[in-house]
């Protein structure tokens, strides 16, 4: 079952040649989530062979140029290329107001349902949810209101043991109860404990993105033991001050709140364009966190 | 002196890896004038080393986004590097505030001043004039409003020849009124003609833009005898319905405009992305208007 991060930008505000600003393609189990998309993604999304028209959800995470301009652009691509299946799109309430205005001057109505929810300020809710995935979202700190993203396989059921189960004769009817954990108790009473019966399931994973942010040790609770995490380190530790300032974290800060929160993996990226590469970043990063790895356009992690 | 037009995206609506949607950059006598700004088109820039921070004025013919969506993004990094020089900004009235709007939302302020100056429709306009250079625009044929522009140098002064002036003492006080033309009249009644004394100026050299446009003559006396004409040329002939239907034009339609204005050169471009090249558009074209040339991204055009 597939849970992959493909970066499609690992730069910050200003658009390069060598990186493109925010924006990831998140396929977990065959859902495709978009998280940020700034001017050009839908060209990233080409390039990295991204299935557009198959997305069934955006995520925008704050009304900076770098996270969101590329979204107008990549709803009309869907529209002209005919997509029918409607599209949730989550981010600031306001989004709403600034789509709606260029389709309107645009004098153009898609032609799919986009449903748009709003994010509520300082507060978390759980944004998507079915059988198999949850999508939640928790404030973060920035300098307009902003939000991080928590991605989770919802806990796998047990895995019936064929062989034992045909050994001791257990009716179809009871499939369901032992995948969900319970004990066997026969007719005439006999118990066999589940774990004679069943596998222990197949672990949950988790992703969580964290840009735009000050150093916000509030967010760990959010950001739990996951397995990947995307922090911004906008900068690097001599530049603690003009971080501060910005709302951004550094290198440094992005590994304690990993270390914090106990996640396996750290990915850092959201790079000032003053890093031609983002060797200093993730070097000082590793000082603290070693697992971490640097953010590059076309990246993916399988989790 | 420098007179070039730079395509910086030669596609329509949708961009591709191989093109990207309407952008020009102008280059009259170092104005530096860019003519819609699609999606991408600062990486544009950035990829032909257009001067960006050096950009006098923007010029946006409609708000359909493959001709404006990039605009945002450009101004955001003109601020983000320290612009201060003022920019001129000419579009439709509405895209003021699509921009304020944006601004707003992110509580961003620009770092220059933004002087912007709406297209009024149905109706011609002398938008831009200095010593050298004047821009004006027009009413296009489109779904919306849409306006054409035309680029002109103003007319060139005579040119004194030195030797002559010498030879028959004439006054440094009138060189200006030779290089305006008038015959030279001595102190005692002697007249010698302006022809003896200076040389045929240089040639005006002028370019207009057209895009979006259903075919239309009525735009042919704003355009007339222009040395370069962009007309775009969505469709070939053979999907002319469809070009009617969506306020386009066809390759034919395109070089019979530039037949009619007595253009010197056609450039045909804005191709819908059903064509993986333009031979089949440029081909057409040239049927009925010889001197026909495709535009491609990075294409430079020396007037």
């Amino acid at each position: 079952l597939r849970f992959s991060v493909t970066i499609l930008g690992s730069g910050s505000a200003i658009p390069t040649l060598r990186r493109n600003p925010s924006a990831q393609y998140i396929n977990i189990q065959e859902r495709h989530f978009l998280m940020d998309c700034a001017e050009g993604t839908q060209l990233q999304m080409r390039r990295y062979e991204v299935p557009l028209q198959q997305l069934n959800a955006v995520f925008i995470s704050h009304l900076h140029g770098d996270h969101y301009l590329g979204l107008m652009g990549l709803l009309s691509t869907m529209h002209l290329l005919g997509r029918r299946l409607p599209l949730q799109l989550y981010g600031p309430p306001e989004l709403k107001e600034v789509i709606d205005f260029q389709l309107h001057v645009g004098r153009t109505t898609l032609g799919f349902p986009l449903n748009f929810i709003p994010l509520i300020k300082d507060e978390t809710q759980d944004l998507y949810s079915d059988k198999m995935v949850e999508v939640k979202s928790f404030p973060l700190k920035h300098r307009i209101p902003c939000w991080g993203f928590r991605f989770n396989e919802k806990p796998f059921k047990r895995k019936i043991i064929k062989e034992k189960v045909i050994r001791h004769k257990i009716p179809v009817a009871w499939m369901k109860r032992l995948i969900d954990g319970e004990d066997y108790i026969s007719e005439d009473g006999k118990l066999i404990a589940n774990k004679a019966l069943t596998e222990d399931p197949k672990r949950s994973r988790s992703y969580a993105y964290c840009s735009d942010t000050a150093y916000d040790e509030s967010i760990i609770p959010n950001i739990r033991a996951v397995d990947l995490l995307y922090h911004e380190a906008t900068f690097a530790e001599v530049l603690i001050k003009r971080a501060h300032q910005t709302f951004h974290s550094t290198a440094k800060e992005a590994a304690s709140i990993a270390l914090q929160a106990g996640a396996t993996k750290l990915v850092v990226g959201h790079y000032s364009a003053r890093y031609r590469n983002p060797d200093e970043i993730v070097n000082e990063a590793r000082q603290v966190f070693s697992n971490t790895v640097a953010a590059e356009d076309g990246l993916i992690f399988n989790l």
